[in-house]
């Protein structure tokens, strides 16, 4: 088995584990930025190494419009063509299918779209997503999916989850012949299912018969209120093998992060640390602030004293508020590096505190420290 | 003195320096980078130290404008503000007063003007420079002077030429008052003259009565041609004293480089390098071509082989050039770094040809090398 659990919190459903990958060993709960394209935005390779950085999200649809799988194939691999050497998943692609290119015409073997770059046409199916994750040379592989929209009716978001069980087994199949052509790639399929605990029993039902090394759990965090996300999340978890690693798409605030493992979540992903520090969103321990505003600009303490990365042993509040309000590029960099910084340290006190079985204790203190600064929230 | 020469060619003016500043010694030729808003677009200061950068020049205009003044000043200094701790030159703000801002009317005194920030009224005198660039604690410190547009007949040249010079009289006492209350700050003022020799030989002796550290050339690479920079620039210098390190302004590209230390300049800056890497434009000793041809999308290479910078060690073409046509931010970083490594590396050699005595050979073999490669022009 490529994933052991070393620690369980007694109080929750809260798991620390390992899980092995042909590019290293995660530590769970893991946060994964996100390398959209190739890159997570504004830091480089270097800053994610010195972040420690144990592994990333990229898009098999993005990578596959641009630059192109080819082009990643013949530099040798994802790895070798953005010089990153730890774990890097693929999603697969059909959220963003569905939610970015024009023109889509979907039927039982696959979807038919445009591209949103230069509206050319494209085709995925099931073993077309597998044939493109295994030219990247990921490590870990989604399959193609259908996410259905929030809201969608029960009808809807069942014909959603059929078709993406139809493709799951095709899915899984393509995956098998690679494994027996000897990728070491891991297989973490999409349970989809929307806001209906019982289609999402009948997705776990489903996924309990196909060969995954993970499951990822997606159509979350499409518009639902966070409260409907943990109870669907939830049982939808409580419905899932104990020893396989739980992926939860997509969501990834401080407050996700401990909800999430609260309720069995091992690995998460989410753009919105590195989005929002686009914007001068700074993230610390009491919530966040913005950076631009004024009572930044003559505050030359650190974005948070406490913090030990690189950004708050060097640059003020002062500065980087500068930077913000001129637009200057330096500026997205630095608040990125530092709200990954968080997300990372915030990941490895969870983990730690599961180890030590006093998760719950310290999930509490973290809540407690959010509502002593509600001016920040 | 500041400034001492440790090395002349026989066949131009070039030379090679030492001019020593309160934030360390800067070996001549040197070619800074431009950080007008307090920041070197797209780098960060752990990359302007690992570039080796033994200067940067800043915008008194822009940083007196935002972040203002007294917020550096209770930042201990535009050092601290940055953490930069080189030696930093500080432009006046003359040109950009002319070039950037509203509705200005200038007298004998000084210059009104409306903010190109956010249209608030400001007045700008020769001693309130003096202050400001006090206040910032930067290095070397020019002087308020009014930059004719090119082209500008002889009478408004001149009429700008002698308001400068009665600016600079005026300067000149405020920053011997400076110096007399305990600044280390070098005094770099600004000749002008137009594209008229007798303007600028003008220009020069009023300069000789001036207790300069160093002079600065303004009102060179205004729209005018190459041709003609490089006739009035020659003319000018030959005015100079050799014992003064000469700063030639906003001109550097890596053939003005080669030229213009040919004619005895010691010092330039540019925001060529940034701008256009920012555009895509790479640059190699051949000349320069743009990451975002078609042909760099297979280019496994480095941007240049034989660079030693952290980003030809590291990244290819391929994914610089994806990077580039994702828009994403890390295509800006790498390419303005390389792009200063390779000008820094031509000063250097510079340098050391004149110290060698086969500065001629190496300039020559420098724009041999540029014809070999037409296509990259």
């Amino acid at each position: 088995m490529s994933f052991s659990i070393v620690g369980k919190d007694s109080q929750t459903q809260a798991r620390a584990g390992v899980l092995k990958t042909a590019h290293g060993e995660v530590e769970t709960p893991v946060f994964m930025p996100v390398a959209t394209q190739a890159s997570v935005k504004a830091l480089s390779q270097e800053d994610l190494e010195s972040l420690g950085t144990q592994a990333i999200l990229s898009n098999s649809y993005h990578l596959y419009l641009r630059p192109g799988t080819s082009i990643i194939k013949e530099a040798g691999g994802l790895h070798r063509f953005m010089d990153y050497h730890g774990m890097i998943l693929t999603d697969s692609g059909g959220f963003q299918v569905f939610s970015q290119s024009d023109l889509r015409t979907i039927d039982e073997h696959g979807v038919s779209f445009k591209s949103h770059i230069d509206g050319s046409s494209h085709r995925l199916t099931p073993e077309k997503v597998i044939e493109i994750q295994s030219e990247l040379g990921s490590d870990c592989w989604t399959a193609l999916d259908e996410c259905a929209p929030y809201p969608s009716d029960e009808a809807a978001t069942r014909k959603a989850l059929l078709r993406t069980m139809h493709w799951l087994d095709l899915s899984a199949k393509a995956f098998l012949k690679k494994r027996d052509e000897g990728s070491l790639a891991l297989f973490f399929p999409i349970l989809q299912g929307g806001f209906f605990p019982e289609l999402r029993l009948r997705a776990a039902e489903h996924m309990s018969q196909i060969p995954a090394d993970g499951i990822s759990l997606g159509g979350f965090s499409v518009g639902e209120p966070k409260d409907l996300t943990w109870e669907i999340l939830g049982k939808t978890v409580e419905a899932l093998p104990a020893s396989k690693p739980r992926y939860l798409m997509g969501v990834g605030t401080p407050e996700d992060l401990w909800n999430a493992v609260a309720l069995g979540v091992d690995m998460m992903d989410c753009v919105w640390p590195t989005r929002v520090a686009r914007n001068g969103q700074v993230m610390i321990r009491a919530g966040r602030y913005n950076i631009g505003t004024s009572v930044c600009r003559r505050d030359f303490e650190p974005l948070e004293p406490s913090c030990s990365c690189f950004v708050c042993k060097r640059y003020s509040k002062a500065y980087i508020s500068h930077l913000h309000r001129s637009r200057e590029l330096l500026a997205h960099r630095l608040i990125s590096y530092h709200n990954i910084h968080l997300m990372f340290t915030l990941a490895r006190e969870i983990r730690q505190s599961v180890i030590q079985g006093d998760f719950s204790q310290k999930r509490r203190a973290f809540f407690d420290g959010l509502k002593k600064t509600p001016q920040l929230a």
